[in-house]
Order: C-alpha cells, then structure tokens, then sequence
C-alpha cells in the first residue's frame, strides 16, 4: 500500500474513511487478478500437505515454506514494517531489515499484534482454491495436479498477501470510526462487549454494495477477450464471479470484522483515565494514540 | 507456463501454434495486469541505480539485489527447469533445485542458451516505468519518489519475469515454425541469413492484429469500475493503453524475433549432415530433435 498517496486522494489523511475505502476497493482488483492467475493451474493439493513433500526433508509443507524463504527476503527490505504488511511466518523467524524503517505516521494503536493470517491460509487452501482450480481438473481429466507446484505456489503466495493486506486494513477502518466518534465506543471498551462493538462499525449497505460490485468486477476483469480484444461472450470467464462474491461474504468481510473488533477492544491499552476521559469529552482520538507508546495487546489473537 | 495443460486446448501438442498463440495471448493480460499493479507505485528511480543503496552495503542495484534473493528461492523450487523461464540472476550464482526434475517432453533445441533478459531489463527500467508512472508522479506533485521501494520493486520482478516468460517464448514459436516446412529453413541455416530467417517467421496481419488487441485489452482491464461495478468514463484509466502497445510494439515484439531468429540459426547445431538430409526430405523435425544431445550453442547471444 502506497501511504504516501493513499486511496485515490493524494495527501489525504490514511485515516480519512473516504481514502481507506478508495484502498480497498483498489485491492478489489487485485484479488480479483491475483485468483485468475492462480486458476490457471490445477489445485495440486499436495503442495499443502505438511507432509507433501516430507521425503524430500522439507519440514513444513511446500507453500509454508515457500511462504518462509520469501517473506524471509521481503523481512529485509522491510515489508513487515509496514502498518498494513502481516507475514504468514513467525515474527522471531524473520530477519531484521537491511534498510532503516521508513518513516511512517503513528495511524495505529499496535498494527503488528494482531495476525489473523493463520486463518487466511486455511479458509484460502480450503474452500477457494479448489473451487477456482475446477475449471482445470476438468480439463485434465479430473486430475487436480499437474505438477506445477512453483508456479501454483507463487501464485498462491501473491493472493494470500493481498488477502491479508485487505483483512489487517480492517485496523485503518476500526481506528477511523473510533476517532470519529470515540464517546461511541469507549464504554464498550471499557466493559468489554464485542457484540455492541461490531454493531458500531458494521454499515449492511457498504457490504450489500461491495458484493454487487465485486460479482460485476469479477465479471468484468475475468472476461476472455477475443483475438480482436473483444468480449467473447461465448467463452467461461477466468475465475467464477459467483467464487468471488463468495470468498469475500463468507470469509474475507467477516474475517475483517474480527480484526476490527480485536483492534477496537485494545485500543484503550495503556491510556490512562485521564486520557480515556479527555477522549470522550473532546474526541481528540488522533492526540492520544501519538502520545502512546506501541505497548503490546496481551490478548490479542495470534490464530 | 502450464505445459500440461498448454494453450486453451487441452492435451494440444505445445508446439502446435494455435496452441502457442493461446498461451502468447493468454500472457498479455498477465503483463497488462502486472503493469497496473505497478502503476500505483512512483517511478522511484534510486531501486535501478547500481549505487542507489551502496551505502547500506549492496553490490548491485535494489532491484538486481531482489532480483537475486528471489531467483535463489524459485531455483530451489526448479522454476529455471522449465523451458519457459530464463533468470535474470546469472545461472552459476543460482542453487540447483531441492525437487527432482519435471519430465518436460523434449520440445526445443536448447533454451537455456539464449537469455535476452539484459535488455529486457534496459528498456523496461529505461522507457516503461518512468512512463507508466507517470500518474502517480504528478499525483505526488512532479516528485517520482515515494519511498516505497520494496512494493515498487516486487512489482517490478512480477512484470520482468512475465515479459521475460513472453519473449523467451518466441523459442517455441520458431519450432513449431521450422516443424511446419524444415526444408524453407535449413538452408538460410546452413548458410546463416538472419533477414530469410526473420522473413520466414514474420506475420504483419498478426502483428497488426495483436496491436489492435492490445489496445483493446489495456482499455478493458485498466479500466476504473466505480462504487457499483460499472466502468467509469470519466476517470483516467490505471495504465495508459498506448503504454502498452507501445511496449509490445518497440520492445517485446522486436525483442522476440530476435530470440527466435537467434534460437533458429542454431536449430541444426549438432546434427550429423545425414539427419539434416532427412530433415529436408522427409520433414521429420521432431524425431530429430529427440534424437539429438542439449549441446551448447556456442555464439547465442547472452546480452
């Protein structure tokens, strides 16, 4: 994510609304290029099979290690630093950055806690890529491997960040809502309820409208265009509009909301009273997070 | 490249050439989403600087240097096994493959010889970068450095390779080709003529035909959906279509004939004059070619 030009409005606040949903919706696109990547090859389940490639003294199946020597390589050059950047690999098995940090603006209580990515990977491996690999079984015969385990396996690599880089935004979307009204949601803080949390910050016109836009998207990036650049109308599109729509209601949306909540629930961790009160009497959300330390969430989930 | 699954014809001989120009056609919507991927990232020209990050200790330029580290993870996992990819990293400072082989069917004479990757990389970092992001840089107020040289430069290794996958691909076109009518070939062969070669493999109303399509595809997939799916006319599209075209026609068509007439002036290299006999007589290409050793080719161009 770009946060020097966030959204689609150069210089605008990262944590204006308008903004983080301008960078959503951009991921949109992305999943949705990344998944037609990924269709072209078979499912090839073994390459997620922890023992798949065991024979061969791999310790962990072939995409998590996959997974570990990238992001191993990425750590360098200081992608985990990102606020919106989660590895799928242990923090502590990851290198330190060759680069020194950049400069980021304080946006969030404590980015780097929270890691849904466990989760990712096993609604990713579960449910989406057999279904959007179908196409090719099919044409194979019915057989789901076709021997390109590298090729799958970067692609899956490509989608499971983008994925994760949608879900951990979730944070950006929580912190936004609490500043603008923190009065709303400090008593449901304080008083831990999840429930009254998630009510503050679910909008069912934005999701109803995100899945109607998703299923056109999808229709529109996965046409197959003719040998005249044309949509041939004839022809199956490259992945299944109706997989999308899916991957997201049933998976990415509430996922993202699990962050949200989980972000919201320790937003409070280490303010005092004094500054909890001046929250919620002035609303200056933004001045108490920049006088705060990163202190760690105790209890955040690690799954 | 799926060579189990080769084209959009299943089970299709890879070197017949409807079966080649699906994978051909297949691949400009991967290039074409690489680039916008890209777009969204500034020029940010210090990643192509051999010196750019001397400071922090790198010998080589920040992309060179990813370049590296990611070709070492892909080698392991045999990715240079396959006879569509060449790396950009110099073979000998690459590790072998932690897999057994894929039993590739023995398609073409010897691809690992020809690497045109260099140049791919001159007129990539040179002419279509600083244009596709062109966008950005004003959005950023005319400064063409974002600081997000990581995100820029992962982008950039996705569309390097991907182009580097097409040109190379020119190698598989120049067999079906010389398959097709061996007898047309071997004599401008035997006795090198480059310009017969190019004349024989040359197809203008293809040419002319892929540009007209590209231009179309780069107006379809760059387009801007707005809030409910549908394409907006008024915003700028995420990469400019006659970037694109313009990509293929002064840099990845030209580059392609060069690797297909380079991987042609070697295609008898080896043969006995007997098995060239044959070949003119008979037209057995492909039995020749299984016969015959991966014997180097001696004056392929490595630039």
């Amino acid at each position: 994510m770009n946060f020097m030009t966030p959204g689609e409005t150069p210089g605008a606040d990262p944590l204006d609304l308008a903004s983080i949903r301008g960078t959503l919706t951009r991921l949109e696109d992305t999943i949705i290029f990344l998944l037609i990547e990924r269709a072209s090859f078979a499912y090839n389940p073994r390459i997620y099979d922890p023992q798949g490639f065991a024979d061969l003294g791999l310790d962990r199946s072939w995409i998590n290690w996959l997974l570990r020597e990238t992001e191993t390589v990425h750590a360098k050059i200081r992608r985990y630093d990102s606020p919106d950047e989660h590895p799928f690999t242990a923090r502590d098995q990851l290198p330190s950055a060759i680069l020194p940090p950049l400069e980021y603006p304080p946006l969030l209580y404590d980015p780097t806690d929270i890691n849904v990515n466990e989760r990712i990977m096993d609604f990713y491996v579960g449910q989406i890529v057999p279904s959007i690999t179908r196409v090719v079984t099919e044409k194979l015969g019915k057989v789901d491997d076709d021997g390109n385990y590298g090729s799958a396996a970067t692609r899956d690599l490509d989608a499971l960040q983008a994925m994760s880089r949608r879900i951990h935004y979730g944070m950006f979307v929580s912190e936004s809502k609490f500043r603008s009204a923190p009065a709303d949601f400090v008593p449901h803080i304080l008083n831990p309820n999840p429930s009254a949390l998630l009510a503050l910050i679910t909008k069912p016109e934005v999701e109803a409208a995100l899945l109607r836009r998703l299923d056109k998207k999808a229709r529109w990036y996965g046409a197959e265009l003719g040998p005249e650049g044309d949509p041939v109308a004839e022809r199956e599109p490259k992945v299944q509009p109706e997989e999308v729509v899916r991957l997201y209601e049933e998976y990415i949306i509430p996922l993202t909301k699990d962050v949200e909540v989980e972000y919201l629930l320790h937003r409070l961790d280490g303010l005092s009273q004094a500054e909890i009160d001046d929250l919620v009497q002035n609303g200056t959300a933004s001045k108490a997070l920049s006088k705060q330390p990163p202190v760690k969430a105790k209890t955040a989930r690690q799954s």
